[in-house]
């Protein structure tokens, strides 16, 4: 699987459960605790994200990283 | 959860995995293609892991990212 594939694919999969949930990119952000633009970058598919980072936006996602990642990585 | 707690957990479960394929931590790293003392400090939960890096230790390990985080993130 290419690099920017599964970026792309995660990024597009929490925007999609973000907007479900009725949040705007900067309320879900502010709810996660993740600097704006960073989320516009998640969102984007445009980083190497971290698990601490993965593991906040789950959590505000109210899903486990480990299904957010299921049939992407 | 707290943070050292998923680490450690996941840490546990790759050198786990690693041990029931035969491989000592040093062959295991070179066939992830990641560094050898890097490779200590996952097993140890010592690390904020990137998804790269995961991915990396998740394909050595012939599993998904999403299955090898399963119970733990």
């Amino acid at each position: 699987m290419q690099r920017a594939d599964y970026r792309k694919r995660l990024g597009n999969k929490i925007r999609k459960l973000r907007s479900q949930r009725g949040w705007s990119q900067e309320e879900f952000a502010d709810v996660c605790a993740i600097n704006r633009s960073y989320m516009g970058r998640i969102e984007r598919g445009e980083l190497n994200l971290t698990l601490e980072s993965l593991g906040k936006a789950a959590k505000g996602l109210s899903i486990s990283v480990s299904a957010l990642l299921k049939g992407i990585l």
